[in-house]
């Protein structure tokens, strides 16, 4: 069900997502994906929901910059590919339309990123970034310039802006700039 | 014309936005509004184009700091109020289903931020950021986590987030985190 959700929004895009073609694509009767998921933005908060529930974890590299550098470059990974790109990227668009999958993606990112935290806490063990660093931030700032430039500014993203990025907040971290008293 | 595309962008998104609507809105007739812009996609894109066309100039408040922080609050202010952020919202989002509203959307904030670049320069010149610092990517990365969490994780922005994030951004330029040789 969740890949005949990801093919359509791929292929069509939310605006050309239906009950019919997940139905069609995923063997379930329509009837069915009417009763249990009631409408097209049901599938694809559900879908989001699903992406949520995996068992992905941040980059554990043993340096601060190295474990930002690795968090960027998957970014790029998947923004910099037209194909890796299209599902996360239609989930995106859906948003802008539908309140309930608007809904889905925060707090699908929320969990992600606070997944990410631990990067910061471990850098704060380690000695190379300050106790009270506001670690939600930096981790956002890690990504948020590749999904800017991709998604909003649509420019390309690459491997040396992806390392750019994290070398710029690990020195930001590093000089205690998100500190919550510089705030 | 552009008027009655924003308010249709604002009220309807770009799903609603039809040429009957912008004809009626505006008092062209239909033909004309066909005739002139062909569709849908060209009236936003002519918008676009139009908006990309004004006197903005960036904030000139005598500190990099300064600049980068009065650039991340004009963000926070547009994408923070639900009323400010209608039409670039609906710009944005459009740019998701249309190919002709991406490249206007591309057109507009690689404009903008070419102008942003001043803020850089200036900081280059008065000795507080070394030569050589990639503008391009300062000025991006003093909005992209604004725009990001507005638009992408679907969290609250404010002045306060603002501040850090032009924090940050100051001190990795200023450390010369930016310099073509980091990346």
């Amino acid at each position: 069900m969740r890949d005949a959700v990801l093919t359509g929004l791929a292929e069509h895009g939310y605006p050309g997502l239906t009950v019919e073609y997940v139905a069609e694509h995923s063997g379930v009767h329509k009837t069915t994906v009417y009763r249990r998921w009631g409408s097209v933005e049901g599938l694809v908060a559900d879908a989001l929901d699903l992406a949520g529930e995996d068992a992905w974890t941040p980059p554990d590299t043993g340096s601060l910059e190295g474990d930002l550098r690795a968090l960027a470059r998957e970014v790029t990974e998947t923004f910099g590919s037209a194909s890796a790109a299209a599902a996360p990227t239609a989930f995106i668009a859906a948003a802008f339309q539908s309140e309930r999958a608007a809904e889905a993606l925060h707090t699908f990112y929320t969990g992600r990123f606070a997944r990410c935290e631990s990067v910061v806490r471990r850098a704060v063990d380690r000695g190379e970034a300050p106790s009270g660093t506001d670690a939600a931030s930096v981790v956002r700032a890690v990504s948020a310039p590749l999904f800017f430039r991709a998604l909003i500014t649509r420019e390309p993203i690459d491997t040396p802006l992806a390392d750019q990025t994290a070398t710029a907040v690990a020195t930001a971290v590093r000089a205690g700039a998100y500190l919550p008293d510089r705030r």
